[in-house]
């Protein structure tokens, strides 16, 4: 069983460790976090990235936030602000990043159980929700990575190479992967036989993040340029395009990284599989479909320059959507921890939920 | 009349005066070259790129050899011996870069006219030459830019933003461009209100180069990732989508910078047109179909380093095909000097030349 050496995120002495991964793969440092500020900017500014990942990171922010409001002395004759505090830095750590909706679940979830706490208690009972949903995110993943390698296996393309798209591996979750599980579970079965990894301008996570997470597992990967990608599908060289995604719509559209849109059209123009990766915690029923899912636009310094240089001319500014959204109809199936659903539609997320 | 300023070739004072290209936007440095290892070299490494500015170039080439060859002294009882020194210059040469066709075409120009020349006044006659596949292609390119702004104007979308890839500009041709040439011709017309570039990775050639070359010359143009065109093809940003091409075969399949087969793919996925502008030196009537157009690959390094440092894991490799093919089902229109072939095919292509 290929499991990985890759540990993002970990509840350690009481802090919150964070692999820095703006950092990788030149260097391999670890933030030590313990109030929810940093929690709310090692999400805004990308130390951890990845929809599960985010949630859980942002769970365990709220573990330190009670540990902030609930042993605060002055507050002693006042018993409901403590919970009220907590309260405020949910809100707070909903403002980090729009897209991902796992951030928004996972804040729920610590949200619906603090109102029914006690402030003795309560630091310790967030501890244990927060630690139940990272441990939840490694289990739905492990289950994800065997039904979507059951479902390479069981299509006409059986052993294959595979392409990817940003990362959606062990960095980007509770620690085994939605994309690169199914990739992991695929190359342990022997249905998947390389990684084509689009190095994913303009934060590069293919080439900084997967590449990196993959060549720690001895899983072999080959990096392209997001471009390169239909050349390659058109050579014949790739069996089936895995994804991970952000936010998934009731009728079954697809936020993911910018480029996933790309990718889809093509592997549909080449007749190749699309399969997007995600936990259920990814679906968001509330919204009918895609365009009403909010699309990040950051900032235009991401493209025009690098490493703090400029690459084009600093009176030139870029458009940087960094997600997109995938129409269900170039889906072939969306994998999740309660099942498969192929050719998805309103009624096959439903029935996930039934 | 939208001219530009950008020079990228110049004979002058005898030697040939190139841009670097590879130095832009950050310093515009020239380099003066008088010999033809330096001009082999120059090709070979990217100082000068764009199908029909390496024609170009190589042709002045031709003129530095007989330079050399014609004045060295030592010939004098072995009359023959000059030219086929610089026969010999002319066959280094082609091995300069593989895929972009006007290379071979303006070498084969010079070629020709050598064997009808005498050794007194060869070099002369080869700078005549060269300058007229140099000012040939101005006036191409001027020709290709009406009629490429004409087939625009006359459509369903008139006034447009476009899209373009990587750089078909006065910085790759001999001054005015081709892509770009049909967006200056465009602008002056007021049927293009906007441009959008990719950025074309690996070179960045959009970021670099066509960014810098339109803001040269106050056209307002936005940098994109590469995989973020689809997605703004979806919000309904782009009319038409313009390319130049390093090889177009006799059937109407264009070879262009790595990214463009994605681009064709994803515009017909959005019904957007996609044109193709080159002089027709870029037609190859020797190749029946884009499968035998040669795909130049270059080095991993190009993908998996940048400014000389590692943006991934030193252990992981990259494929790195710099050329696709778009198959000519996907293109809408080829505009070159001699008229415009909509939906192209064999036949389309071949009345060009009668």
């Amino acid at each position: 069983m290929i499991n990985t050496r890759v540990k993002a995120i970990e509840w350690e002495g009481g802090r919150l460790k964070l692999l820095d991964q703006r950092l990788l793969p030149q260097q391999e440092i670890y933030l030590h976090i313990d109030d929810v500020q940093s929690v709310f900017d090692a999400i805004r500014d990308m130390v951890v990235r990845g929809a599960p990942a985010i949630g859980i990171v942002a769970a365990y922010g709220v573990v330190l936030s009670a540990r902030a409001h609930c042993s605060d002395q002055r507050q002693d004759s006042e018993d409901a602000s403590w919970s009220e505090k907590i309260g405020k830095d949910i809100e707070f750590l909903r403002q980090s990043r729009p897209t991902a909706i796992n951030l928004f679940w996972a804040l729920d979830c610590m949200s619906g159980l603090l109102s029914k706490l006690h402030r003795e208690n309560a630091e310790r009972q967030l501890l244990t929700m927060a630690s139940q949903i990272h441990q939840d995110d490694w289990d739905a993943n492990r289950v994800m990575g065997g039904l979507g390698a059951e479902l390479i296996a069981n299509s006409d393309t059986r052993r294959t190479a595979v392409l990817t798209h940003c990362n959606a591996g062990a960095l980007a979750t509770g620690g085994y992967g939605t994309a690169l599980g199914v990739i992991r579970s695929g190359v342990e079965q022997g249905v998947i036989t390389k990684v084509y990894a689009d190095e994913t301008r303009p934060w590069l996570q293919g080439a900084r993040l997967t590449a990196w997470e993959l060549s720690q597992d001895n899983i072999p990967c080959y990096l392209l340029a997001d471009s390169a990608a239909s050349h390659m599908m058109k050579q014949g060289e790739i069996g089936w395009v895995i994804v991970g995604s952000d936010r998934i719509a009731a009728n079954g559209d697809v936020a993911n990284k910018i480029g996933t849109y790309q990718l889809a059209i093509a592997a549909r123009y080449h007749g190749i599989k699309f399969m997007v990766v995600a936990p259920t915690s990814t679906i968001d029923l509330a919204v009918a479909s895609g365009v009403q899912i909010p699309i990040e636009q950051r900032h235009s310094d991401e493209i025009v320059t690098f490493s703090g240089a400029n690459i084009a001319p600093p009176e030139v500014s870029a458009v940087n959507p960094v997600f997109d959204v995938t129409p269900a109809e170039l889906v072939d199936a969306i994998v999740t921890e309660k099942g498969v659903v192929e050719s998805p539609c309103f009624e096959g997320i439903a029935a996930l939920f039934s």
